[in-house]
């Protein structure tokens, strides 16, 4: 059986002309002789409006009643686009994900996919069926309604692909993956094939590519991703298990903008202290090994890390939250910083790249602050500065 | 153990105030120690704008597809209303139809419901949590969502209050059940107890009561009903078995404006004609009591019946859908006619209503088209007049 998963996220479906577009691209997948499950998510920003009225209600609504009121977007979405597919003489069939078994665990907004029933989606399949499944929803143990966090869609995909054991296409807004964000340089090159590795090298270092969770789990199940946009039409970028010749090669360029350092600033401190505030940090999900401490033996710690954006709330809480008692505790934010990562497979192995970045950043006069290293990339952080003249620069000497 | 349903309609929670204003009045009823079951419908009119957006793709949209897409209004209803409770301090725990067991049978957007899981409820129940109930849907024994129709959500909460054997609250935006729809007339008197055979004999008759499904199922399950206000808190109007002393009794007037008299004639005309018509009519669901044939012995034949603007659409039909040839047939629409009903428990045991009743018509210079009676109503089909010095001539006689 030639089987497909095909997952149409919110930008893709956003308006009944979309869905009905969707329809027909299924449509003539199906007439290749493919089974196929598709996967949708809500509809364009259901699920952010639907955010905004359960606050409406309470500035904490409860996560279990969240989850009932969220997944009514991808419900949405699944009955009106197997309406589509019968409107243009297809079978079809809509599926929620407690329908279709989809197991979930631990929180609610928070939930992972435990295990799911690939009999329920193989028996419609054999019936001729197209079959339409929610994306980012399940269901728990006890029954009830869980939802599975950001890019929930992308990982229910993977998830079924993997059950099934076949590829899964992605469709969103945009061509594929790209060596640079087009928007940042024109001229950025298309990437064919990429690995699951440099792909979540890309998304952890700032490249809104794909979920990192749903490309972990691609890479556990060794599901091949097909990633393309459902408008164009155009070729897009096929992300698999990497090559198994030893190659050294850099893969593309990230910019994150939206970061900031933190220091923590302490003229009292011991040791207590210092594991004090690394628990916590650990404890809130921050990445420690972006962290670099100096300075401790005196009594005097400064102790920095890179933080997003939507981790302020974090960062606030901090000083509120440490055990310790601290009398001279400073915290300092800056945010007149960009991190640009250069990734690339073995990337440690090519000797000559930090001397031509260094060269690069000097003569654009951007200071230097915090280098970050590993085998798939290597992170600058600098000073902001004339952005696009640092990126062509770099993209011309790595041809990217 | 104190048992209550209380359901809410549609204007009683069309928007996040309202909602938060139904909490507050589930919690005053929670405070006077009632363990709660609450059914709820769609917020305001989300079920008629997800039907427009299922004509968006579809004419006739695929039934069982129609059935989830539709059941996302109620879903988001009692999630919402949960978040409001919980806000409140109450525990609260929100069950769509699949997941209270409501199973249906019969055909999807307009199932009927055959059982419901009460254990589930009262464990809930039992636990101090407010249970609350998506009306209008359930599911099937193949696991579909399904809908129940028209008043589906009224029917729900009957079915559910039957079935744990408590007493059903119904709130809309309406104080109640009155002698004369206040609209019609402003001196109407509000009824305080009516018998469920009275409420059938009005909603019947033209009189936005209460749908009459959910009527004839709480007189089966001998549930009564409480129907009131969510908004003005006047005392509203129950609804429960006939008196045990048998009387005679006006109860009040309804009026139906939405109707025609359809007139077949065919001047060619035979028995397996007129069955063949009949049958049709039946079929479609068309009230046969209605019907009056007239002329068939010497080949015409002349054959009435009302029928209301809903259903406009069969009428139309059913030149088309008569099987036996007819070439003289003449289908003909009165659309200059008003129905005026009084309703009364064992009204024709009073003998002197069609008297004044006439008088009043006469007086009015409306000519009689039609009557009809049986030991709940007398209708009368008039022409269109004064409508409003007609049902003040009435409801004065009678004292309504």
């Amino acid at each position: 059986m030639n089987l497909i998963v095909q997952k149409y996220g919110g930008s893709s479906i956003s308006t009944i002309e979309k869905i009905k577009n969707v329809a027909k691209k299924i449509k003539s997948k199906k007439e290749d002789n493919y089974h196929i499950i598709v996967v949708v998510s809500a509809m364009g920003n259901t699920t952010d409006k639907l955010i905004k009225l359960s606050k409406q209600i309470s500035p904490l609504p409860d996560k279990r009643e969240l989850d009932v009121l969220l997944s009514i977007g991808e419900q949405k979405t699944i009955a009106l686009l197997a309406m589509a597919l019968k409107e243009l003489g297809l079978d079809a069939i809509s599926l929620t994900g407690a329908q279709a078994r989809i197991i979930t665990e631990g929180e609610h907004t928070n939930s992972i996919i435990k295990d799911l029933d690939k009999n329920i989606i193989l028996e419609y399949l054999q019936e001729g069926k197209v079959v339409i499944i929610t994306g980012f929803q399940g269901v728990n143990s006890k029954g009830d309604i869980t939802t599975l966090g950001r890019g929930g869609s992308d990982t229910s995909a993977v998830a079924i692909a993997g059950k099934l054991n076949c590829p899964c296409e992605i469709y969103t807004d945009v061509d594929g993956i790209y060596s640079i964000d087009p928007r940042l340089y024109p001229n950025a090159r298309q990437i064919d094939y990429i690995s699951y590795d440099m792909v979540l090298a890309l998304s952890t270092l700032g490249a809104k590519v794909l979920e990192k969770r749903a490309v972990q789990l691609a890479k556990q199940l060794e599901v091949p991703i097909y990633l393309a946009s459902s408008i164009t039409g155009n070729i897009g970028t096929t992300i698999r298990g990497a090559e198994t010749v030893e190659e050294s090669k850099i893969v593309g360029l990230a910019v994150d903008e939206n970061c900031a350092i933190i220091t923590i600033e302490s003229t009292n401190s011991n040791k207590e202290e210092i594991m004090s505030i690394l628990n916590l940090l650990t404890h809130l999900g921050i990445d420690i090994n972006t962290i670099s401490i100096s300075n401790v033996s005196n009594g005097y710690m400064s102790m920095s890390f890179m933080c997003s954006r939507d981790d302020y709330g974090i960062v606030d809480s901090i000083e509120k939250l440490i055990c310790v008692p601290s009398k001279d505790l400073k915290i300092t934010k800056d945010e007149n910083s960009m991190k640009i990562s250069l990734i690339g497979s073995g990337i440690n192995k090519i000797t000559d790249y930090h001397s031509i970045l260094l060269k690069i950043f000097y003569s654009n006069n951007l200071m230097i602050k915090h280098i970050a290293n590993s085998e798939t990339y290597t992170s600058y952080v600098v000073d902001k500065g004339d952005k696009n003249k640092v990126i062509s620069d770099i993209a011309t000497e790595f041809n990217l």
